[in-house]
C-alpha cells in the first residue's frame, strides 16, 4: 500500500470457478520472471465464481505494456474478464461538484498529500460557485448549468469533455443532480457516488430529515457506483455515526459530513488501486 | 448508574415545553427535602415539547409511595405526562422466546450477574425446545403453541398470563411470532422487540438474506418498542458491524448474534433504568 | 447544537456538593426571568464534586453582561468555581502549526463552514511552510522560528502574541515542539494538543513506529489540555480505527492522520461550547 | 467460513521471502490433485519475511494424512517454518478459569451453538465456584487450588492434565493466576490470556481503575498469547467501547465485560481456523 518504487501490473479476474486458477495464475507469472507481491482470492461458493486480484512486478527484462496485454489474452482463455493496470499510468480522475465544498477539498488535500495515485484533471460542475477555489488549487474547472430543458445537451457536453480529457474515474463529490442512463452508458469512465444514508435506508432526497422523522440512532453514507436505478448501485463502503435525540437534522447534516468525507475518500481510494470487482449489484473489495 | 443505596424515585415526564419547568420541578423536589442526584432534560424545538428525567433521594423523612403519588399530580399540573418509579419497586420481566437462545442465554446471564435492577419471571415460548435450560436457570416456562389457527387463543392466554403474573416489560429475544394489534393493546406491558438489521433496512423476513442479496457492507441490529406496524416501532438502540465479501449469509447470521445480543440488553437495561420516553416514531433516551 | 438566534449565557460550575444546587441555579435563573434551554450536571459520588452546565436566555429585559458577572458572583457564593460565557462573544482562537498541515486545513475549513461559533485570529508556526496556505484563508501568520538555544526568546514572543491578540484558546495543530511549564502557565488561553496515539499507550515521540512495533490490532489519536507534563494532560477526546498485518508504518500514519482531524476537530468544538469541565487529570464533557 | 463439507487441509508458512513461492505452493498443490479454496499471503516488506495461509481440499484419490505430511516436508524444503492442519481433527480446547464467569459461560454457548470446530474437553480452575455450571454443560472440571507455597506443584498439576487430555490450545478466560514461564515452557498448547485494557495502556493489576484514574475515553480488552513477559505477548484482537464522566469504576468493570467476551471468542475463532501467524512480538491475523 506503500509508493510505488518499481512498475507493477495489477491484474483484477473473475468468470467461473474451475480447479487450478490459482496455479495457473501464479505460474504464468513466475515462468515469465514476474514477482508476485500481493495476490488474493475469493470464491462466491454458490454462484460458482472465481475473483482475483494479483499483484506482480513483471522482473528487470519484461516490457510492461506487452506483458499486460498478454495476461489479459492469458485470462480470457481461462474464460475469466481481465483488466490489468500499470503502476506507471496513473488515472485521470475528474470531480463533479455543486455547492457543497466538503467533499471537494477533502478529495484533493488527500491528493495533494499523496493518498491517491492519481491525476485529478477537471472539476466540472452545474454552478459556479466553487470556481476561485478549484483554480487556488491548479485544477481546470468546467461549469456545466443543467436545468431540466438543458440537462440532455449539459451531459453531452459532460461526456465530450470526459472524452476528450481521457478521463479514467468521475466522482460525484456531492454533486446534486441525477445522472440520466445515457450519460452512464456514454460515459468512459465508471462514476463514484456519495449517498448521505446508509443505503438502502432513506434512499432517494432528504435522507437526513428522513433519519430525523424515523428516530434512527445512527447515520450514514454509502458510496457506490452509480447506474440507471437511483441510489442502487453496488456499493463500495459505508459508514455510520452514533445520533441521539440531542442532534436536530442540523447536527446530522453537520457530522454527516465527515461521514461522508472518510467514506467517499475511502471508496476512490480502493478503487483507484484496481481493489474493487463488481458483479451483479455486489462488489468484491480485495483488501 | 451503580445500586441503589439509599431508595430513590426517577420521574420521566413530557409535554408541552413552558418557561420555568426545570425551575419548578428541581423546586418542587428541594422544598419536599429531596435530593437530585441526576437530572436530564431535553427540548425538541421544533415541536416545542420538553421531556426530562429526574432522579432523587426524597429525604428521611419522606414516605416514598406517597411523593410518587404527589409529584404525578403535579406534572400532570403543569400539563405534563408524568410517571414516577420507585428503586424499591422491582420491574417484572417476561422473556418470550422460540428456538433460538442466543438472546435468552445473555439476557439471563446478564440478568444473574446483576446487570438489571429487576426481576425476570418467566420465560413463555411457542416451542418446547427451551424449557429445560430455563428451568435450569430457576426460571418457570410456559409453552404456548402458535399456529394460525390458534394464534387469537394463544394470544388471550398470553395476556393473562402477563396480568397474573404482574409483568411489566415484555422482551421479544428473537420470539419468531409478529404480535397481533389486539395483543399490544391488551398487553399490560411494553413490549421490546430485537430485530436483525439496521431498520429501516430490511424490514421483515430474513433480513440477513436480504443483506447479503443487497451486498451492504454494515450489517446491522435494532431494538424497538413493538406497534401493530411491523418493524417500524419507536428504536431504542441499534448498531452495526463491518462484513465484506468473504461473509456468506451463515457468516451474517453468527456475527448478526452478537450485534442482537448487545443492542437488546442495552435496550433492556435503559429501559429498566426509566432513561426512556416515546413520543411518536422517535425515543428519548437519557444517557 | 444549533445556531445562536437570541443572545444566551452559559455557565460552568463545580465544587462541593451539597443538596439543592440544581434547585437554586435553576431557581436564580428562573426569578430573573431566565429560560433554561439546556442543563446537565454530573456528581463525583466518591471525590463529592458537583459539576453543573447550564445554558439560558437571559429575558428579554435582561442586560446578558451585567448578569453573568452577577452569576458568577451567585456561584461563587454558593462555594462554586463558576464562569460564565455569552453566545455574542466569540472566542478569539491561534493555531499553532508546524509543516503536516491535515490538522491546519481541516479546523480552517470547519471553521469556515460555520462549525466553530469562534474567531479563528492567528497562525503561529516554527517554519514558513504553511504561509501562503494561511494567507489564502485570509489569516494572519507569524513565522516564529525556534530552536534549543532560542525557544526561550521564542516562547515569549508566542505569549506576548497571544496576549496581544487576547486570544482564549490555543490549537496544537501537530505543532512539533513541546510547550515549557513556563509558557503554559504564562500563556493567556488554555491549549488543546492532539497526540498522535490513544494514550497513555505510546506517549512521546514516533508513536505510530511504536504502536507497529508493538503489533497493535486499533490505532488511535487522543485530544488533551497541554499541560507541564508531556502528554500527560486532561483528555478531551479520543477515537480509534482498525488496523492489521498488511499495514506498514507509512499506512499508520495516514489512517492517523483521520483520527487526527476528527479527534482534535471534536474537542476543539466542545470546548469552545463550554462543554468541558477539568478537574484533576479528568474532564467531564457534557453532551 | 462455514462448515466444512468435504475434508480440508490448512496450512500456515512464514520464512524468508523468495520470488515464486506463491507460485511454488499452488503448483504443489495442484499437480497433486488438489484443489485451493482460500490463500491468502502477506510480505513484510522491511524483514523480507514471507507469511502464507493456504486451505483446500486433498482430492478424492488423496490420503489427507500423507498430504498434510509431505506438504509440511515441502514448506520445510523452501526454508519455510510450516505446519498443517486437517478439517478432520477438531482441536482439543482447555479453559482456565476462576470466579468470574461470563467469559466462560460465552465461550462455552458459542461452541455448543457451532462458532467454533473445536472440542472443548476441559475446565481448569483453582476455585471449586465454577464446578457446578462447568458440569452442567457436561464438561470435565478439575479443581486445582493455586496458593504462593502451592504454585509449582500446581502448575506440574496442570501440564500433566493437559498432556493427558491431549490439550491443543488453552484459553484463559479470566483466570487470575499469572502462569510462569516453566508452564509456558512445558503447556504443550499455546496459551491465549484476555486482559481487559487495551494493551500497552494499563498492563497489569487493575486495569479499569487506572484507565478510570487516567480519565480516558474508550476502555479496551486485548486478546494475546500468553508470554513469560506478563501482558506482554503477541496482540491477536483488541476493542474498544466509548466511555464518559458518568461511567464509575463498577460500569467500567460491567461495560468491560462485553469486550472481553467479544475479543476473546474472536481470537479463539481466528486461532482455532488456523488464521494466526506469531512473528516476533507481533501476528498475521488472516481475514
Amino acid at each position: 500500500m506503500s509508493a510505488f518504487d518499481l512498475p507493477r501490473l495489477v491484474a483484477l479476474l473473475h468468470g467461473p470457478d474451475q480447479p487450478g486458477l490459482v496455479a495457473r495464475v501464479s505460474g504464468w507469472i513466475f515462468e515469465r520472471g514476474g514477482n508476485i507481491l500481493h495476490a488474493d482470492q475469493h470464491r462466491d461458493m454458490e454462484a460458482g465464481v472465481f475473483f482475483q486480484r494479483v499483484e506482480w512486478e513483471p522482473g528487470a527484462a519484461a516490457n510492461g505494456v506487452a506483458m499486460a496485454a498478454e495476461f489479459e489474452a492469458f485470462g480470457q482463455g481461462l474464460g475469466m474478464q481481465t483488466r490489468v493496470a500499470r503502476s506507471e499510468v496513473r488515472p485521470r480522475v475528474a470531480l463533479f461538484v455543486s455547492k457543497f465544498d466538503h467533499c471537494f477539498h477533502d478529495l484533493i488535500l488527500r491528493w495533494r498529500t499523496g493518498d491517491f495515485d492519481a491525476d485529478f484533471v477537471a472539476v466540472v460542475s452545474n454552478h459556479p460557485d466553487l470556481e476561485a477555489a478549484a483554480r487556488g488549487y491548479g485544477l481546470p474547472y468546467y461549469h456545466i448549468p443543467v436545468t431540466a430543458d438543458t440537462k440532455a445537451v449539459a451531459e453531452a457536453r459532460q461526456v465530450a469533455l470526459l472524452r476528450e480529457l481521457r478521463v479514467d474515474l468521475v466522482v460525484m463529490a456531492r454533486y446534486m443532480q441525477v445522472l440520466s442512463a445515457w450519460f452512464l452508458e456514454q460515459s468512459p469512465a465508471p462514476v463514484i457516488n456519495i449517498h448521505h444514508s446508509f443505503l438502502p435506508a432513506f434512499a432517494g432526497g432528504r435522507p437526513y430529515h428522513q433519519a430525523y422523522e424515523r428516530g434512527v440512532k445512527l447515520i450514514g453514507a454509502t458510496a457506490h457506483y452509480a447506474t440507471a436505478i437511483l441510489d442502487d448501485g453496488p456499493i463500495i463502503q459505508q459508514d455510520v455515526a452514533r445520533v441521539t435525540h440531542r442532534h436536530d437534522v442540523a447536527d446530522l447534516v453537520r457530522m454527516g459530513r465527515d461521514l461522508e468525507r472518510m467514506v467517499l475518500a475511502q471508496a476512490v481510494r480502493v478503487h483507484l488501486e484496481n481493489r474493487v470487482l463488481v458483479y451483479g449489484k455486489r462488489t468484491v473489495v480485495f483488501a
